[in-house]
This record gives structure tokens, C-alpha cells and sequence, in this order.
């Protein structure tokens, strides 16, 4: 069993670093907090003496060698940024988690044949810079490095000056590591763990997404003088477009889902009907059938809903995965380490996107998930006990384990 | 009449302080770009023997002495602050032409026994620091020193603490100045007087505003992760606001308008429904009855619609002015004024706030309007014609002048 404490020292003295405003955190990709929260991380690796490499993405690397110089490794990690108002867990605990897996093989002198490489993947959330799993991606050659380094965030910095400037530009080259399996541990932001009242979440799936960023064009004009037979009301068909999305995502009940997060209107002013709209929907579902139908109406519908506004409207789909099915003997693997543990447990699908999605098409992969109070995540309230984080880090350990081969 | 090209000249002049991105221009008040467009018109004013006086908001008045030390002030004047994306007339039109009104005073030798105080009154627009006319506010008696010094600009920035870092705080109390009358000269901000084809707009009333600030209070949440029926969608809600303001506005045609300008989503993350969405309903009318009416209708549904959600909803009027009528006497004289110039004219109710509308709480006010190309205002590309600019500016000479008696 792993050290339950000392994985909760290490998940609150992480979270000291980037602090929210209610008492989550705000350490975005490749911010000054990132550097921060890396730097303290690398001092761990160091003190459990793990060899740090660091690709061109910035994703740490930090290998705990094998026995057989021939045995490829096994990954083991999740991401250290957070969403702007995050909390301490999302991504964080399968990063420390992994580590925790490492300081108790060292606790216990256990041998590997597969050396383990404790992962810390950049820019998984997408809110700084989108799409999420940025790295994983380029990892999985879902993306070029030339497409990363160019992603803006909402200032207009590109990802390739910040990663320069944080100072974690590696000299890896991306995705030349090949991988025995990819593991990672996440909490399940989602509500069904709890409900259930299951301690672990067995992964089998991940569901599909799709990020839709629209750009409604209207006239800026004054919100006094201009007759209501006058206006092109941007904001308007954006409100109109948010209903229909919410009607799309009913209507593929149960098994979809689809919302907006952001909104950006210009020029923002009270008394100017805003000239551009900007907003990207996110669509989601398990099923690859009701995630392209979802998209394939919406983009049908959206353009209408201008129109009949005289509003400019155009769609870029600036993020996309495909449902993904875990390995099965990962999952297996999984699951007896939970039962061989006395935890109790359920097949689950994983709701949000996790870089084991884009591990997943170059490795076998899978996931291990604990539950999280209210199903709350992507709030700085989101919040686990220490006895769920160690079950999960518990039974990390021994799928790690067994799966690296003593 | 007045010299067009001067005018003209100047208007250029002051566009070139604080350029937007599309030809326009972006002085918000109390920016470093303001401080510049105030020293290039204080200079302008010290080169027509001008005396300036500040007053603690900021507003600046230059007086051409009277001939009779008893009789009060003829004030003519507007705003030199802009949108962020604003045009090069809205305002500074009004301010050039009062001091082309005594540039041309002075050419001609005239001497009126009022004196005549050109006026650019701080923060207009209320772009950057909610509400509107701010500063002719104050001087109406309709809001405190106080209350102006604590308004916030999105960034947090307090309103008295710019104003004390671009060096215009004044020393003379706000309000303590008694008008004779008051005069503005503005472009239209909407398609009538074009559509009509009449070069001066006679303005009578003014229709009647309120700003209500919404702020809805939802639960952040994982787009990803949360299942449709446990969302508290506050983007949702603001949507369905959106929608229903339209329809209210629609309900009270003609003579009415509402929409929205601004919109802030928190935290603004893709991949996070919205905890908080703030925004400004904009409703307007020149009939009292229909105004409140509206608010009444907005204020008793949006909470309707929130409530389906579970979403919050808090609602503060942050802006409003009834509609005013402008002073018979000095209506009067407008009219005859483009009348004996031979200008074609019409009445008209301005569509927008102006501080001639606080004004009018406290003197015999009244205003005079140009077209504007396609009604087009707070929009960059805004326009006007010199020959619609000199035109109004005459009929605001001659209006002034027959006022201040010679
Ligand atoms: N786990 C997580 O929240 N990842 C961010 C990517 C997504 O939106 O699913
Ligand atoms: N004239 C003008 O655009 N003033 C701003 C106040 C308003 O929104 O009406």
C-alpha cells in the first residue's frame, strides 16, 4: 500500500503554489505559477532519483530505471496546470500519485523488469491555450509541434514564446519515447462514483468531443439610436444558438452532452450592440454516432438562426477527440488490483478528456478514477478525501506494479 | 457662419490621439490617450484667449467673457472621451464646434453679454466607468462626488484614482457653476435625419434609459463531465434573458428599443460552465410609460427563467435617465436658426443619452443635430460629411449667440 500522507502533503504543498481566490488554484499552462509548480515537482523526482528528460513540449519525464535494459517503460502520470478558477485535485493527483507509486517502490525496494517514467503531460487543460491535451496530442501525432507552438492564448501570447519564457523548452523530441502502457490516475469530476458509492472508478471508455469556435459578425452600433428593424444583433443569435445547442443535447438523452464556456463579445461596451461574438460549444458523447449527429445539427441549424438575423456566422472545430475504448488488460488489470485491495469499485466512462485518450493511440492505456464530493471538478471548490485519493493511488500502484513486471 | 474647414481641420487633428483599429478612434476616459485629446483642446482654447477652469470631476470649461459681469454663462459644449471602439465624432464634434462657435466669435469681433464656456464634460460614455454622463451627472445633483470617484473600470481601477493620475482633478466644487442655458451640438447616432434628408435635426426630447445589471450566479461546473440534469447553467439563463429583452422591446414598437452590449462569463474557460455570467440590459424610451413598462416586464420574468434553472439571479439598476424635454425657448432658437440659414430641418428625439440631458435639470437646455452616414455610431467607421458638420455648427453659432445676446 502506498503512503497515504505523504501523498496528501504532497497534493496540499502543490497547491500552495498558484492559489485561486476560494481556495482552489490558478496555475495555467506555462504561467509563472507552472514554472513554480514544475520546479518543486522536478526537487521531488530528484529526491526519489528519477532521471528527469524533457521533451519539446515541455512534458516531463522522470524514469525510475528497469531491470532489463530492453524493456520498454511504463508511463505513468496526468498534468500539473489547472483550469483559471481550478481545483487542487484535477490532474494534480495523478501526477503525484504516480510519484507516490515511485517513493513506495523505493520505500520497499521493489524491482521493476519495465522501468516506470512518472509523466507530467503540458497544457492538458485548453483553457489557457486550446485544445486541451495539447501535448499528449503532439505526443500521439494527433497535432505538429508547428501547430502547438502557434496556439494563442486569449492575450495573443503564442504557446511556443511562453514555453521558451517559462524555460521548459526540452530537447526530446516529441513522441520519440515508445511506451509498454500508459496509466492515469484522475479524480472522476463527474457525480457517479459517489452517488453509487464506489471508491473506484474502472475506466473502460472515454467519450468523444468536439469544440466548436464560433464567430457571429453583426454591426456595432449604438444600443439607443438604432431602431430594433436596424440592428444585426450578434449577441442575439449567439443567445438563440446556446438555446439550440441545449435542444441538440436533450435530444440525445441519455449519453451526450453539450454546453458553452466562453463567450467573448466586442467591443464589450454597454451602450454598442457588439459587432463580433465569439463562443465555442462543447459537445460530448461516448457514442461516436450521437457526437457527429450532434455536430452535424448544430452546424446545420446555427447558420439558419443568423440568417435570419443577417448575422455573419462561421464555425472552426478547434478541438476534437474520438470516443475511446481502454485496453482490456490494463482494465483487467485495473479491477483485480481493486478487488485484491477489498475496494469497492464499477466500470465507468470517463466524461471529461484525459491525456491517456491520446496515450491511447500509441500504447495501451487506461485510466483509474476516485470520486470527488457533488461531482464537482473545474471549480475551486472541487473537493476529494484523503482516504479516496489513497485508495486510487493504492490501487495504481499495484496495476503499475504488476503491469511493469517484478 | 463658421469656418467649415477649420472645424474640419481640427476634428482631424484631435482623431489622431487615441487611434482605434479601423479608422476610429479609442479615448476612453480618463486613459493616457484622454489626457493627451484634453491638453491639444486646452491648448486650442488658450490660443483663443480662453480662461480654463476644472472642476473635482475633471470637466473642463473655457470661458469667452460676457460684457455684463452680472449675467450668467451660455454653456455649449459635449465630450472628447470616446468607445473603445469609437468614431471621431461622437462628442468631440460637439466640443470643436462650440469652440468654433467663439474661434469665429472672435474673427468677427462679437460680443455677446454672456459670456460663452465651451465645455467637455469627463466620461460621457460610460464605456469605461458605468454609468453614462458621469461628470454632467454630478453636476446635476443626480449623483455624489463620491459615488463618481467609487465607479470601477472592468480592470478594478477607481475612477477618482485615474482621474488623479492623468492630472485632472480640478479644484472648483462640481455643480457650483450656474448656466444661463446650455447647448450641445452632437451627430444624430441614428438613421432618421439621413433617411429624411434634412441636415439639422431640431432636437426636442430625449428618450429615457435604464441600465440593469444583471448578475447570475451558476455552478461551475465540467462541461464534460456534468450530466444535462445537473447543471445550474447560468450561460443558459443569460440566453433566455437575452431572448426575452428582445421580445419586451419588440412588444412596446415603435418608440422603444432594448439590448445588450456587454457580457462577462466567469471564469470564461471553454471547458467550464459558467459560476457567474454578468451583464447590461439596455432599454430605452422617449415614452415613460412604455420604459418602465419594460423594466417592469424584464424584472418580473428574468427571475421566472432563472428560477427553471436554479440559477441566481440579482438585478441593480446601474444606470438611468428619464426621458427629458428640451427647453421651448431654446428649441425655439435652433429652429429659427436653421431656418434663416436655409437648412433643411426637422424635429427629432435623440436616441441617445447626452449630457445636455442632465444639464436640463438645471438650466434651459436644449441640443442641435447632424446625420450621420447609415445612422451608424459607436462603430469605428462612423461618419459624417464637412458640409453636414459646418452646417450644424452654424445653426449652434447662431443659436448661441442670439442666446447670449449681443
Ligand atoms: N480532465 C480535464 O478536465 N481535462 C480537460 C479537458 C476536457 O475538457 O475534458
Ligand atoms: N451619445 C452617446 O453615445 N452617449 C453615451 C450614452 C448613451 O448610451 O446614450
Amino acid at each position: 500500500r502506498v503512503n497515504g500522507d505523504r501523498l496528501w502533503d504532497s497534493l496540499m504543498d502543490m497547491a500552495k503554489i498558484g492559489p485561486g481566490i476560494a481556495g482552489g488554484n490558478n496555475r495555467q499552462t506555462l504561467t509563472d505559477a507552472d514554472a513554480e509548480g514544475r520546479s518543486l515537482f522536478k526537487t521531488w523526482c530528484d529526491e526519489a532519483s528519477l532521471t528527469m528528460g524533457v521533451d519539446r513540449m515541455g512534458t516531463m519525464f522522470a524514469t525510475r530505471p528497469g531491470t532489463d535494459p530492453d524493456a520498454l517503460p511504463v508511463y505513468v502520470g496526468s498534468h500539473l496546470d489547472t483550469q483559471p478558477t481550478g481545483g487542487k485535485y484535477d490532474g494534480v493527483l495523478g501526477v503525484l500519485s504516480a510519484l507516490e507509486v515511485v517513493r513506495t517502490m523505493n520505500d520497499l525496494g521493489i524491482k521493476t523488469k519495465h522501468p516506470i517514467v512518472v509523466t507530467n503531460w503540458t497544457n492538458e487543460e485548453g483553457a489557457r491555450f486550446a485544445p486541451a491535451m495539447l501535448a499528449s496530442g503532439v505526443f500521439a501525432g494527433v497535432h505538429s509541434l508547428d501547430f502547438a507552438y502557434n496556439r494563442r492564448d486569449p492575450e495573443g501570447n503564442l504557446f511556443g514564446d511562453e514555453l521558451k519564457r517559462i524555460g521548459w523548452v526540452g530537447d526530446e523530441e516529441v513522441g520519440a519515447r515508445k511506451m509498454h502502457a500508459y496509466f492515469e490516475y484522475h479524480i472522476e469530476q463527474g457525480p457517479i462514483l459517489e452517488a453509487e458509492d464506489k471508491q473506484i472508478g474502472v475506466v473502460t471508455h472515454c467519450q468523444g468531443l468536439w469544440w466548436l469556435e464560433f464567430t457571429l459578425t453583426g454591426k456595432e452600433a449604438h444600443t439607443g439610436s438604432t431602431p430594433m428593424n436596424m440592428r444585426v444583433n450578434a449577441g442575439l443569435a449567439m443567445s438563440r444558438i446556446l438555446e439550440m445547442v441545449q435542444g441538440v443535447a436533450m435530444g440525445e438523452q441519455p449519453g451526450a452532452v453539450g454546453g458553452v464556456g466562453q463567450v467573448f463579445f466586442s467591443p464589450n461596451s454597454r451602450n454598442v450592440l457588439p459587432g463580433k461574438v465569439v463562443f465555442t460549444v462543447d459537445i460530448r458523447s461516448p457514442d461516436k454516432a450521437k457526437l457527429d449527429r450532434m455536430r452535424a445539427k448544430i452546424e446545420a441549424e446555427a447558420p439558419k438562426i443568423c440568417d435570419a438575423l443577417s448575422v455573419g456566422c462561421s464555425i472552426e472545430a478547434i478541438g476534437h477527440f474520438e470516443p475511446v475504448t481502454f485496453d482490456e488488460k490494463l482494465v483487467t488489470s485495473v479491477r483485480s488490483a481493486a478487488e485484491r485491495l477489498g475496494y469497492s469499485h464499477m466500470n465507468i466512462i470517463s466524461g471529461a478528456g484525459h491525456d491517456a485518450c491520446w496515450a491511447a493511440k500509441v500504447a495501451p492505456a487506461t485510466m483509474v478514477m476516485c470520486p470527488c464530493v457533488g461531482g464537482l471538478s473545474h471549480n475551486e471548490a472541487e473537493e476529494i478525501s484523503k482516504e479516496w485519493a489513497t485508495a486510487g493511488a493504492d490501487v495504481l500502484f499495484h496495476a503499475v506494479v504488476e503491469t511493469a513486471e517484478i
